[in-house]
């Protein structure tokens, strides 16, 4: 086996954000009208884009998606990544191929020239920083098996795919394809569970997934209690422990566990001044992976994880604004 | 006459930013190659704007446009706003458009149909905050004497002018126009000069206008000095006291100086955390005028500036982030 060329591959749904400031009255009415959750994310068609996007205050626009937003602070890092992900041949498709290019992420995707529009994912963000996600997933949908290069992903040493790409079938295919193609080289899957209801959506699969085909998972407290429908978080964790090589589980302000066989390894939180949480979860897994791929302990690996997510939690947006290899030296002086 | 409809209309170009950290080192090779000079603005074509584009790094979009930022902040104080600016039929125009009247702003002004895309000006900031701005025109461009509702301005107290209009002659007259109009109508003219290299290009119309159509006038130090070709600050404000009603002259760090008739009140500063400059001029604008229209006395006005600039440096992007109507009491209260 030769050395391999990427130190990661990603594949997710490529959105672009339109972030704006809600009220928590305005997120509750939609809650009661739309059944919209605060803290998760909702799937909605175009018509209900257009309409919610009338009634959102005004907007930040960035390039976003959960596995876009992992490869852009991977490659912050000074990780080598690519990205499969399909955008539409539109200006906001645009933007999203120029910031993976800018972040040094190879991005050869085509672009979807004929239908839907670029997805986007509306995201409204309340007084305490936390977001409510709106995802409209346009272009992203048509990616599909032929999407996934058999020679990027072999080349790789980790696949990482976002729980979210089991929500279409066609999605689901490719991101099993993608998988087998990463063991039969040899390499490592990653995954992140992404969402509880996208978890209360595929339980049984990604079940299954993990005790089978996952290597590293990243999930936050919400999202394995739901996996393994359990009342509490230590009776989660001790679940999948047994099921996986390696699990990062995030816990918000209680900071992390990284359960690696029998090492169970705690994480302590941050400081962290919250502006928008929009992006902690993507960021801590870049972190995470980026010192793994260079073979750091999973104390460092988790430390970076976190230094990420507090850095992209203290801003609007859900990617770096300063450079994440920065973060390294802090990280290994702790 | 009765009482007018609208606290303020403002004209300018409407145009999307797009925002990116760059180093210091990047904005002088530029400066080297393509003569852009760091903290103002330089109009490029489509084809500098592609090749620009393709080298900066990850962006945030954001509706922006000088007099677009400023309605939008007018309109976060409470005024009753309106906006003539051109956008095209895009995704990018669709954005303006909706963050204008996601702000309460009034904004018919018919989208280019076929043509140029909507504008945009990318904007390098550099790690000292400042930013340096490259701007596209495009569709805005197009908007001509045909897109000055003159209905709209003679039912506005202020009529507010970007100085960037009179880059274009179709823009120039339409200003022109607006003027007229207003002044006909019995109410005032405010006009801001944008840039110490468009002060360049138009010095004596600017001169002109100052002293014969312009009833509040905004400046920074290096535009008001470029204006009268002179030296030093003071000289200048000496200048221009005996031309127009009312200046508002912005001195970054140093605060402001508010002139008017034979009074000059110096605005102190505020304690800032400079993340991006862009927006800064605008918002003080928009706090000035905001106090104007509600008849606060001058030194209230300029404080109000002061508050809505020092909260847009404090983040990436030209408009607000918090409801500016909350400034008021402090002000008030100073």
């Amino acid at each position: 086996m030769s050395e391999p060329l990427y130190d990661m591959v990603a594949i997710g749904n490529a959105l672009v954000d339109v972030l704006a400031h809600a009220t928590e009255e305005f997120v509750a009415e939609q809650d009661r009208q739309y059944n919209m959750k605060k803290g998760t994310m909702s799937l909605i068609d175009e018509v209900r884009a257009v309409a919610l996007y009338a009634q959102m205050g005004t907007g930040i626009e960035s390039s976003g998606g959960s596995a876009g937003n992992t490869m852009a602070g991977f490659a912050s890092f000074g990780g080598k990544g690519a990205y499969i992900g399909k955008v539409a041949s539109d200006q906001l498709g645009d933007v999203f191929r120029h910031d993976m290019k800018a972040q040094g992420v190879t991005h050869e995707t085509a672009p979807l020239a004929v239908g839907a529009p670029t997805g986007r994912c509306l995201i409204l963000v309340t007084p305490d920083g936390q977001r409510t996600m709106n995802t409209f997933l346009g272009a992203s949908v048509e990616m599909g098996v032929d999407d996934i290069d058999s020679d990027l992903i072999a080349s790789a040493r980790i696949t990482y795919l976002e729980g979210y790409l089991y929500d279409r079938e066609q999605a689901k295919r490719a991101f099993q394809k993608a998988g087998e193609i990463a063991h039969d080289a040899g390499h490592r899957v990653a995954l992140t569970l992404s969402d509880p209801f996208c978890v209360d959506r595929h339980r049984a699969d990604f079940q299954y997934l993990v005790e089978n085909h996952v290597d590293i998972l990243f999930a936050n407290e919400d999202e394995i209690k739901s996996l393994y429908e359990v009342e509490n978080f230590e009776q989660a964790a001790k679940i999948v422990s047994g099921k996986c090589e390696i699990s990062a589980l995030t816990r918000s302000e209680k900071g992390s566990v990284v359960i690696s066989g029998d090492q169970i390894i705690e994480i302590p939180p941050q400081k962290a001044k919250v502006v928008d949480t929009t992006g902690a979860g993507d960021q801590y897994a870049a972190g995470f992976l980026y010192g793994f791929t260079q073979g750091m302990d999973m104390k460092t690996c988790g430390l970076l994880g976190t230094l990420a997510a507090t850095e992209v939690i203290s801003h609007m947006g859900p990617r770096p604004e300063i450079k994440y290899a920065d973060l390294v030296a802090q990280a290994k002086a702790a």
